[in-house]
Parts: C-alpha cells; structure tokens; sequence
C-alpha cells in the first residue's frame, strides 16, 4: 500500500507543488495588522484544503487569529484506528525584499530545485507536506490508517497568546490522542531529512534582588551597603561548576541516560563542531563535559540566562549603588525530569544562596 | 587674633545672611538651557563678592558655564605665606516647588533657624562661609594669612566637563599650591560641623563580554554554546569572597590601616547601625568583616557593580542566548593604593577569569 500511495503521491507533485505555491502567496503576517485579511485568508484556504482530503473542517475563532480545527469523519478512518493529533501553524514572520531577499518573499519562486517564499520552511511547507501525504492515502486506500485531529494556528510567531484556550475549548476532542506530531521542525541538513522525536522542554523564572529602597551613591554608601547586583551575580554564578554543569541539587537525578546506539547514531551524522561554531558565530562550542555538541543541545539539559538588567546602563559613568538588580533565566528540560521537583528544588537553592542584606523574589 | 575676627564675623551675621539669600535666590541651573542667563549671572555674583573681599577676580569662559577664579594680590597677603586653593561650584541641581518642597527652592526661607533654598547646603552655602570668612579676616587683621586661589566652577552638577581644560589652562597658577579646600562636604549631624579630611577615589571601568555573534534561540543552542551573561556574572562574583572582600591580588596590599586613635574618634561619633539602615532604606548593613559602617564607607576601598546589562528585559519570557553582556563597575580606592596599580591587576584579573568561549573587552 505504501508504495502505491509514494507512486501516486510522486506522479502529482507539480499539481501539489502548485497548491502549495497559492498558500505561500498569501501574506498571513501575524503581527502586522495590515495583514489580517490575509491571515484570515490563510486560515479559510487551509480549512477549505482540509475538506478537500474528506476531513471534516471548520475555523474557531479567537481575539485575534482563528484556528483551523478539523477530524477525520468516522466513515474515513477504521473504527479503533489510533488517534493522532497534528499541530502545525499558518501565520509567518514578517518579510520584505529589502531585508535582503533575492526574490519577493511573497511570489513562491523555484531556484535550482528548492521552492523560496516566506514560510517554506515555517511552517506553511512542512503543514503542506503532511496535507499531501494524507490526500496520497486517500485517493489510493480511500480510507486513513488513523483517526486525525488537525490544529493549526495563526499566532504561533506572535506566541501563541490564544492557543491554550482553543486547547481548553476542545479538550473532550484532543484529550484522547494518542501521540502528538508537530510539523514545525527542521531538516537536519540539505537532503537529510528529519524526524525531530524529542524537544526540550522549558522552566522560565525571572528574580528580582532588592537591596536598598532606592538607588544610593557608591561613594556615600559603597561597602556598607549589600548590593543588589553585586548579590544577583553571586546567586547567578553558583547556579553552574566550572564543568558547565548546572549545581542545582538533584537536577540530574532522574535525566535519562542517552542510550550508547543513539549516541552511536547522532556520531555518525554530518556534523561538525568547526560547522556549528561558524553557524552560531562563535569560535567554539562549550558545555557540560562528557557530552558531543549535539548531546549538549538535544538532549541535555541546561539553566542558562536570557537576560540581565540593574543599575545604570548609559552612555559614560555613574557611581549608582543600585536599588535592585533583575534577571530571567530559563531552563530546559529533558525526558524523566519533573519540572514540578525541579522548581521546589529551584526556588530552595535561591533561598540557601540568596547573601544577607538583599531579599530576592 | 581669631578671636575678633570671629566676633566680627559674628556681629555681621546678618548682613552676610542676606548677601547669602541673593546668591541663592539666583536659579543657577547648569543642566537646563534656559537657566543659562541664571548660572551667569550667579558667576558674576560671586566674581564681584571675591573683588568685594580684595581678591583679583576674573571669568573664564568654556563651551559651556563659566568658572570664577581669583587670586590673592601680593599686597594682600605676606610674601611667603601658604597657598591655599579652594575649589567650590555655584551651579545648583533642577527644584520646583511640586518636587515636595515646602518653600519656593529659590525664595531663601529662615525656619526655625535653617536657611531653607536650593543650594543652601550644594554648594553655594559653604561657598560663602568661606568668602564670609575672608572678609572678616581682611577687615581686622587687614590681609590674609596665606595665599589664596579660589576656583569655582558652574558645571560641578553636570559632570564638571570643562573643569580639566580650565585647570590645564591655569596649570602654572594652580600647580604651587600646598593644599587643597574643598568646600563641597557635608556636615556629619545637625549641630556637628565636619571637616572632611579625605574622600574615596574612583576607578570606573566598563566591561564587555561577547559570546555568540547574534543573539541565539535556548532551545536550538542551549547547553552547547558559552552564554556571555553565564560568563559575566561567573567573573562578576569571583570578584568578592563571602566576607565582603575584594578578592583582586594585591588590592589591599598598599591600603594604609585605620589608626586607632581615628577608630576611637569614629566610634565616639553619634551614630547608630539603626540609623543609618533607615537612612539607607535597607534592614541592616553589610560589608567587609572586621570593620564598623563608618570605617567600610570612609576609609576601606571597594568594588561595586554600578550597573549591569545582557540579553531580554522586557515583559513576559524571551529563550535567548545574548551575544553579549555587559557591567559597569566601579572601585573606590583609599589612600596609599595606586590606581595604576590596581588597574594592571584588575585588567590581568579579568584575563586570568576570563571562562572558555568568550571575549572580554
């Protein structure tokens, strides 16, 4: 059956290749409010595309973009077919030829092969591909092998801000999925395509250290005084050994161990450390000792901080002893670990390392 | 000798409170343009008091506000008397009544025997103690005992910019003198006059940490790239052990120790831990071991972050890795220490800190 559904699929590449070429045309910028007719329009040619496989589809509305909300009919899937749940987003970042785009983002363009247009590779293209497949299995098996819940939203570039309520809505329809295929994954490299099995997960905190109750001078007050910022890095420096491995205790007590054929496996892909460090523009890769860059990356977790703010940040020198001292930091998480433990153990180890003279909440 | 001379002084009290009132009453604000006229005209005010007393007295003008200086003409004074310089500044800081005054900041108000205006206190006030001074010596004893070089500046408000290219111009004058007044001090507690015999010096230094060249996303490069805002709080904290010391080598080396019969003087002074946490606005001091508040914020050096910057502040959560972080610190250094000195430390200090993956500038 498989192969007469890639046979089929195959022969109709450029009729599908085409369709996809209609939905990228369509501008469904998120953020941009100018854009809204065309997000709309987005959301209306999916819906219309997802009835076009046989799957029963319909937008839910919501304050600022719809969702396309669609499941396989009964007649269209065997009766204790697995559930599987598909997530994948329509809305796109915003895109001009003057950031520095060879072709207009907007007029899908084949170029040696590939196909360039804003959201071909997020997450238009992906969606698309998934689209296809199922279309491929019903024209030849007439039926699916599962039962499908589609999900696709249009808010994922601006954060998602009303997916979870759409979830909550239609939590009776999702919550006897099976497994979860999200479409908005990379390719590990060109021709290599991937199948993306695990994502970390994430813990974001942000602390705030207050000192003094309002900013002090260095020279009136310096060294009688806990500062706040000087108390922020302290705290923030104990949170990692000199190994990259993060102090917090019990934080690697329950993180599965990465299994010898995996890592036997990710060795064995075109990777480079000299290629990662050129891609992140760095001089070389650092992390937790005992473990390849992708091991650090994939499966690995890590506390790092995404930002960092006290005192006086402007131009020339001001002697400010300041009031308080802020930073968000996030962690990521990996497979066994409980993010609930995790906290209690967090906002503990804040407690036991937070200097006297500055109180952090 | 002093005696009548303070009896005179005493006797025209109330003359020389009302000359005070008139400087005052002039809104000599060098931050705001429409001042200028104002911080002019408080120059000139003091220029024509300095030649009231006998001084030779001049303008010197800059890009900006003008400084006063005068000098004492040699039959004003012995032939080899000392020469003394005095430095003091006539501009005042922005007040408007809605800032929670009780009276217009510049309509002088005695109450309850306090001289209430904008700078009474900063710095016009101890200005004119010192000319009220002069002229009662000059009255008596009809010259001066030293030789005297006044230097007033109407940009000490605003950073002092022109402050430097003025002394360098009248380097020859200035370079004989054998000590310097400051009048610009404070008095410890109502009722308790202090002369202020030794300010902390400054060493101000902003840092740099560059890691990745762009801003990274956590969850594609977390754990596998060296975070600068990890590496600048790392360094940041290795800068101070527990006990509220700097850990640079050799920072306190040359540091003189406080004399005992000083540490008496201090302890006698009125001055409580309470008090000053009050006055601070934090529930305790805090600062390096074996030392009182008075003796950390007088006369022991530190190192304190001024200010610090990396990566996200905003609301809400952002996962990403910044390129780069950034701290303003400063030291203040006591006698005996040499700033070039701690500068070479405090620079090899960094290198030698500096964690794998980052640059420092």
């Amino acid at each position: 059956m498989l192969d007469s559904v890639l046979i089929w699929a195959d022969k109709n590449r450029g009729r599908w290749l085409e369709d996809l070429r209609q939905w990228l045309a369509i501008p469904s910028v998120s953020t941009q409010q100018s854009h809204d007719a065309d997000v709309a329009a987005a959301a209306e040619w999916a819906m219309l595309s997802l009835r076009g496989i046989g799957l029963t589809a319909e937008l839910i509305s919501t304050p600022r973009h719809p969702c396309v909300f669609a499941t396989t009919p009964a007649s269209l899937c065997p009766a204790h077919a697995p559930h599987i749940l598909f997530y994948g987003h329509y809305d796109v970042q915003p895109a001009q030829i003057e950031d520095g785009w060879h072709t207009p983002p907007f007029k899908p363009t084949v170029k040696n092969g590939d196909l360039i247009a804003r959201g071909s590779s997020d997450d238009k293209g992906q969606v698309h591909a998934h689209l296809a497949a199922l279309l491929a299995w019903r024209e030849i098996a007439s039926e699916l092998p599962v039962r499908l819940t589609v999900l696709l939203e249009g808010e994922e570039e601006i954060g998602s801000i009303n997916l979870p309520t759409v979830m909550e809505q239609r939590r009776d329809q999702l919550k006897s999925a099976q497994a979860l295929i999200i479409s908005d994954c990379n390719q590990f490299a060109p021709g290599l395509p991937a199948l993306t099995c695990g994502l970390r997960g994430l813990m974001y905190y942000q602390m705030e250290v207050q000192g003094p109750a309002a900013d002090l001078h260095s020279g009136l007050f310096g060294g009688a005084v806990a500062n706040p910022a000087n108390a922020l890095v302290e705290m923030l420096a104990r949170m990692h050994d000199g190994q990259g491995r993060v102090t917090l205790s019990g934080f690697y007590d329950d993180v599965a161990d990465v299994e010898e054929a995996l890592r036997r496996q990710w060795r064995s892909l075109p990777f480079t450390d000299d290629q990662f460090a050129r891609e992140a523009g760095i001089k070389t890769p650092f992390g937790e000792t005992g473990y390849t860059t992708l091991e650090r990356k994939w499966i690995r977790p890590t506390l790092d901080i995404n930002g960092l703010w006290s005192g006086y940040q402007g131009p020339g020198a001001k002697t400010v002893l300041p009031a308080r001292a802020s930073a968000k930091l996030s962690m990521r998480l990996v497979p066994n670990q409980n993010p609930q433990k995790i906290a209690t153990a967090f906002e503990a180890f804040i407690q036991q390392i937070t200097p006297p003279g500055v109180a952090v909440t």
